[in-house]
Parts: C-alpha cells; sequence; structure tokens
C-alpha cells in the first residue's frame, strides 16, 4: 500500500517526534478525507496529541469534519483552554452543537475561557432546545440600521473584509431599532447608487421563522422556499440569528442515519469502532438482552406444543422459516411506513387506511410463499398434510404480519415511542408467536394425517 | 377533523368543478407540504387533472416537491406538451433527472415541445451519469469575459433582473475565450470602482471540479470547503456548468434513504402506497422469493439432524431464538460497518482490522447471551446438558455472527455488490446454518445425557 493509503502510519512517526511544524505541514497536505480516516486509527491519546500540536483553527477544521461522537470525546478529554482555543475558530451552531453534549460544568469551564465575544454567543445560543429554530442557528450575520446608505455598508465590508472571510455573506439583514425589517441579497446594493438608503430598497415581505420554531417546520420551509438562510426572529420581532439550509440538511441526514442504525439494533446513537470494546459491547447487550427475553416469550408458544411437536418432527425444521419469513414481510411494510412517516405522506391517525392498503399486499404474498413452502414441505415428505399445514400458517402469518407491520410504526408514533427502534421486535415477537400458534396448532387438528 | 387535515377532499371537490382559478387559488392558499400529502392521496387521473389545470409553473413546484417516483409517474402520463410546459419551468438538474428516468422515446419527444434553450441544456446535461458532476451541475450560472469591467456586469444585472430572479446568484464566473479563469463573490463587485476589469479582481486560485468527478469526489469536496457551489470544468478547463452544494446533499439524502428500505427488504427504490397493489407485491415478493429459498437451505440442516431432535425435543424452542438471535447480532455488526464505510472510516480492504475489532465484542455479547439462554434452558427442563448445549451454541454463533456481520459488507463492497441489499440474507443464512448445526451437532454428542 501507498503511503497515502494509510496516511495514519507517517502521521504517528510525526507525532513521535513531537515537531510542531512537520505534523502541521503533513495534515496540510493531507485531503480532509484522508485526515478524517487517519482520526478514526488514532488511539485517543494520539487525538489528543495531534490537536495540541496544530493551530487552533486547523484543529477546528478536523473537529468539524470527522463524525459528532468523535468530535466531543475529544473536546471532553482536552485541557479546558485548548478546547476553548479550539472552539474559538468554529461557527456558532457548531460550538453549541459539541457543548450541549458535554456536562454542565465541564462546558460551562471551557465557555469560560472563550474569547469574551464567542462565549456571550454561547450562551445565548445553548439555552435553546438542539433541534428548534433557536438551537439550529448561527450568529455570524451582517445586520444594519435601515437609515444606513449603501455607501456605508461598502465601506463597512470594505474595512472589515479579512474578519468578514470567514462569513458565508450572502444577505444583508435591515433592522431599525430592535425589529427586524427585511432582506438584501449582495446583488441588490450592486443595483442602486451608494446614496441610496437601505429603507428605500429592503425586501420587507421577507420569510422569517420564530426562535422555537421546530425542526419540521425548518424542514417544510426550506422545502417550500429556495433560499440559502432564513432570519430568525424572537417574539418581539427582532432578529436573533440566521438558520442555514445546509444547517437543517445536515441535521436532517444525521436523523435519517441514526434512524438506520436503530432498525439494526444500534441505539443511543452512531458507534465507532475506535470506542472502547466494553462500552460498544454493552450499548450492544442492552437492545439484545430486551429482544432475547421477547425472542423467549415467543418461543415459548413452541414448548406449549411440544407433544405435537414430537408427533411431527418435521415441523421442527418449518418453524424458523415461518419465523424468519414473517418478520421479513413485515419489516418491509415497516419500511414503507417509516419512510412515508418521514416524507409526511401519512399521519399517526390513518392506521386504518394503511392497514387497508396493506392486508392486500400481505394476502397476496402471502398466497405465494405459502404455496412455495407447502410444495416444499409436501415434496420432501410426500405429505399433503404437511404441505397444507406449513404454507396454510405461512399465509395467513404473512398476511397479517404485512398488515401489523406497515401500521405498528403509525401507532408507536401516536404514543410518542420511537418507531424506527421498536416497530421490529414488537413485529417479529408477535408473528412468531402467532406462527408458530397456527402452524402447531393446524398441526395438532390435522394430526391423523400428519404424522407419517 | 378541520379542513386542513384533510386538504385533498376540498380540493377533489373543486377538480369536479372545473374551475381553474378556484383550483389555483385552493392551491396556492395550501403549504407546500400539504399540497404533497395531497398528491398522495389523490388518484393518478386526479393528479393529471390537476397539472392541467395549474400554470406550468406552480406545476414544476409541484413536482419539484413530491417524491421523486411520483414525480417520474405524472410527467411519464401527462400530454406531451404539457410536460414540457411544466419542464421548462424547472432547474436543468431537476429536468434531467425526470427525463433520464423516461423511456429514451418519451423522453426526447418532451425535449422537442420544450422551449430550445432549455432543450438545448437538457440534451448537454443528458449525455452524463446522474451520479457525476455534469448529471448533477445546473446551468443557471452567470458568466462574463475577464475583459468586462464591473460596471458592465452591474449593467447586465440591472437589465436582466427579472429574468435573473429564479437564478440563485451567489458568485459570478470569469472567462476569457473558453477557458475558466476564477470566480467573483457579489460583495468582491461592491469592493472596488465601476471601471476596474474582472481580470484584475477575480479570485483566480478557485477550485473547480470536472464534469466526470463521481458523486464521491463531490461529497468530498464540499465537506473539505464551506463553498455554496463548486464550477465544473471539461478537459480543455471551459466551465460548462455549476454544482451545487444543496444538491449534493439531496443525492446523499436520496442514498441513504434507498440503503434503508434495501436493509429492510424493499428494493427497486421508493414504494409509494399510491402504487397499484400488484407492483407492491411484486416487488417485495421478489425479495422474499430469494429469502424463503436461503432460508430453506438453512433449515435443511434441521432436517438432517431430524432424529437428534426427536430425542431432545426441547431443543426445537430453541433454534428460532437461536436463528433471531444470531441475527440480531450479527445485523448490529452490519450496520455500524455499514456506517463507517459510508463515512469513509473504513477501507473494503480493511478486513482483517475489523473481523479483529468485532471478534471480541461478539465473544463478551456471546457469552453473556449464552448464559442467559443456557440458564434459561435449564430452568425450564432442569437438565444441565441442555443449557450446556443451548448456551454453548448461542455463544459460539453470536461470536461468528458479530465478526461475519463486521465484515460481509467490507467484502460486498470489494466485489461490486450493494451491501445494503446483500449483507443481512448471506449473513442469516450462513449463520442460521451454522447455529442449527451447532445446536443439533453438540445435542447428539450429549445425546445420552441430555435426553430425559
Amino acid at each position: 500500500m501507498d503511503r497515502l493509503d494509510r496516511p495514519w502510519e507517517e502521521l504517528l512517526v510525526l507525532l513521535d517526534t513531537n515537531e510542531t511544524k512537520k505534523v502541521r505541514e503533513y495534515i496540510g497536505s493531507l485531503r480532509s478525507e484522508d485526515v478524517v480516516r487517519s482520526m478514526s486509527h488514532l488511539k485517543k491519546e494520539d487525538q489528543l496529541k495531534l490537536m495540541g500540536l496544530l493551530t487552533p483553527h486547523d484543529a477546528a477544521d478536523i473537529i468539524d469534519d470527522i463524525p459528532d461522537v468523535q468530535a466531543i470525546d475529544i473536546i471532553d478529554d482536552l485541557q479546558t483552554d485548548e478546547a476553548a482555543a479550539i472552539l474559538n475558530e468554529m461557527d456558532s451552531d457548531d460550538q453549541v452543537d459539541l457543548l450541549a453534549e458535554l456536562d454542565e460544568k465541564d462546558a460551562e469551564a471551557i465557555i469560560e475561557k472563550m474569547e469574551p465575544s464567542e462565549a456571550e454567543s454561547v450562551r445565548k445560543l445553548i439555552r435553546y432546545d438542539p433541534e428548534t429554530a433557536g438551537g439550529l442557528m448561527i450568529s455570524e450575520y451582517l445586520s444594519f440600521n435601515k437609515n444606513n446608505t449603501i455607501g456605508d455598508v461598502i465601506q463597512y465590508l470594505q474595512e472589515n473584509s479579512s474578519q468578514l472571510q470567514e462569513y458565508s455573506i450572502k444577505y444583508i439583514y435591515v433592522e431599525s431599532k430592535d425589529s427586524f425589517i427585511g432582506v438584501l441579497r449582495m446583488v441588490d446594493l450592486l443595483l442602486s447608487k451608494a446614496s441610496t438608503r437601505l429603507s428605500q430598497i429592503v425586501i420587507k415581505d421577507t420569510k422569517t421563522i420564530n426562535e422555537y420554531a421546530s425542526l419540521n417546520e425548518l424542514i417544510n420551509f426550506f422545502n417550500a422556499y429556495d433560499f440559502y438562510g432564513v432570519p430568525v426572529v424572537n417574539e418581539h420581532n427582532a432578529l436573533v440569528g440566521v438558520v442555514l439550509r445546509k444547517s437543517i440538511m445536515e441535521v436532517e441526514m444525521e436523523k435519517a442515519n441514526i434512524e438506520l442504525l436503530e432498525t439494526q439494533g444500534i441505539i443511543g446513537g452512531e458507534e465507532l469502532r475506535s470506542f472502547p470494546v466494553f462500552k460498544r459491547s454493552g450499548r450492544r447487550l442492552s437492545w439484545l438482552s430486551v429482544n432475547i427475553f421477547l425472542n423467549i416469550i415467543a418461543a415459548s408458544v413452541i414448548a406449549f406444543y411440544q407433544d405435537t411437536l414430537s408427533s411431527v418432527i418435521a415441523l421442527a425444521v418449518f418453524l424458523p422459516i415461518i419465523s424468519d419469513m414473517s418478520g421479513c414481510s413485515g419489516n418491509q411494510a415497516v419500511a414503507v411506513s417509516m419512510r412515508e412517516l418521514s416524507l409526511d405522506l401519512v399521519r399517526p391517525n390513518e392506521v386504518l387506511r394503511v392497514w387497508f392498503q396493506e392486508i392486500f399486499v400481505g394476502l397476496i404474498n402471502g398466497i405465494v410463499l405459502g404455496i412455495l413452502i407447502g410444495f416444499a414441505a409436501f415434496l420432501w415428505k410426500g405429505n399433503m398434510y404437511l404441505g397444507l399445514v406449513v404454507g396454510g400458517a405461512l399465509t395467513i402469518n404473512t398476511m397479517v404480519a404485512v398488515s401489523l407491520g406497515g401500521t405498528i410504526p403509525l401507532m408507536l408514533k401516536r404514543m410518542g415511542i420511537d418507531p424506527a427502534l421498536a416497530s421490529s421486535p414488537i413485529l417479529t415477537t408477535l408473528t412468531d408467536m402467532l406462527g408458530f400458534f397456527l402452524a402447531l396448532s393446524f398441526a395438532s387438528l390435522a394430526l391423523v394425517n400428519i404424522s407419517s
């Protein structure tokens, strides 16, 4: 493998030399994706050492790029003044994201060491719920009084151009005293004379968002309007920040990823393989131990029919198939419901409509799968009754699993339970129980004919 | 329920009246999320009728907002000239996204009816792979020759301000003949005199992206640089378009959603409940029928040990538990690998490293779950050997399932197979087979002591 394939190896060598300049140069020479990948290959102490050797600005870039869980972990373990220096260099919304995840004491200690202006903006932002406009907005925006002229604005921009490099200035916000009036695009400043007052050209019917607006309102807002950002106002219509489209899309993506992990049994947020083994193992077990308990409940149905099963031992082959296939069919319907919920195409109170839409799909697929498995059973043992029992059980169970799978996420959402997390375990427990019950009770009814 | 809870009901009434003005006004009064939800509640013929009654501009807004599969479906069924009129109003990247999904003939028929300038840009864009810079870029950007002055640009902006409303102008691109030179932010136009030539102030070390750059390169680019968009150039360094950060984030989100659906057994893209029942049922069956085949293979291990099983019928209770629990433990590891792959924290060739990181987690969790289930078996039958057989099988199988789950996605990726789709079926087939084999072969070894 060439050097760029494993950049952390050279990085480790350089870290050992303690030569600040060389480390900085090497990090500067890497693409950001290679830096991110290298971080995940470093041990904690090397990560911390690297942060210490870089300029706060470069360290902040890395903290921005790596996964949030890793960033929080590192900030938590850095010296307070090192952490503060790095946070000084970050956008206000990212500062708050990290600090909100620390212990209150640790966060306060870091904030105290930050630059006064940065600390003030953090203190202002951190009191918002992170999934509201206030928690998602940035404080880096430009606002001017309506009585300023275009010339004033241009002069300000010229005098502060170096500081403003880090701002992503797409709009200029216009206020009168403490009240928000409207917005100007940069291009609007070009279309009038320098002596024009902002009040004359400001776009007044600007859409705003309340500081306590929810994430869903923001998602809908950016779906409806093709804006780069939206001004956030408080109840007195004073401008308090700006939410960028980018930030909303990032949060949306993060939530989709957490959901994907939850449906696969990783709970409590992202897991990185750089976490300690016992932390990873413990988090996974917390979900598995609930699941094994549910499994035992479901399997107890089999225990109840032990006598039937020993008379028709062939049935034992089909019980895991019925369990697995019903789970799969049901989970397909769960996935479609989760998707329609997240696209807002269906509301939690439309259980009956979804049930009706799924029952036919479940019936068709149940019949097809039932015939397949029934035929397989018949071929294997040459016993028609075995085929009927197994096929019939799978047909009915698939129909129930699909209609349950479609409706369970809606019902959970309505009850305020996270459907990504709970749908599948609840579904498979119910369908396992029913599937085992159907197969074994059908078999005991047909016992005279089946036990050949 | 109030009117806004089921806006499609009033919409249907209005559609029946055929009064264009009232329908347009009603749609205009709804929030975009209610329009989207209403569309998913309308029958196909009503969707088409609505499109026909709206202005092409309003219809284009709706087509933009609804899920892609639904939009394609509607465009496909509209009259050619209606479809062309709507597409005229859309951004070039969205035009191409839709047209690329139609039959080539249908797409060509629509393109012919579009405005000549729109048609030309579509013809240019549609030849790119949709997951390259060329396929993702827009043609709506402003470029000027380097010999123009700031005054020329401002004059152009003033004269064309109404047309330019629909553009999201954040940068001005500077060219010399057919070669891209650099970029100017709007704010830069404010900082110099009107007589200044663009060549004097253009930012020359502008990052560009080649027209054939992959989606991954674009994702990495926007992770590394905090830009709103990036200019796309061909091999002669001529500017051919602009890729917006927004477009890349949208594609990324779409891919994450498709992946989520695939892991749950919905393949071939999104499924909406407004699809016909047979289409939905057929698509789901295509995945289920592979799965039932794999299930039969796995269960055949049980058939092989039928005699053992009939001597220790209690074991039949535990086989579905072993199958389900190993699947769950393995899928957790699959999820972590999928996530690390998508974050580029791990490369497909690091199979050994991941295996090593997972085997310990698998061992710990295997021991914990094995003790739990073994103890449950012992309590139930008072037979220590049954507990040992069941617990031992689950311990070993969990360890194998977790290490396989971690590595299978990497191996599939390396082979060019979609890991979201194939990881779980392959994993569960292997772990079912091994789990059944372990439990039943241990049992047959311990048969003297176990069959009480």
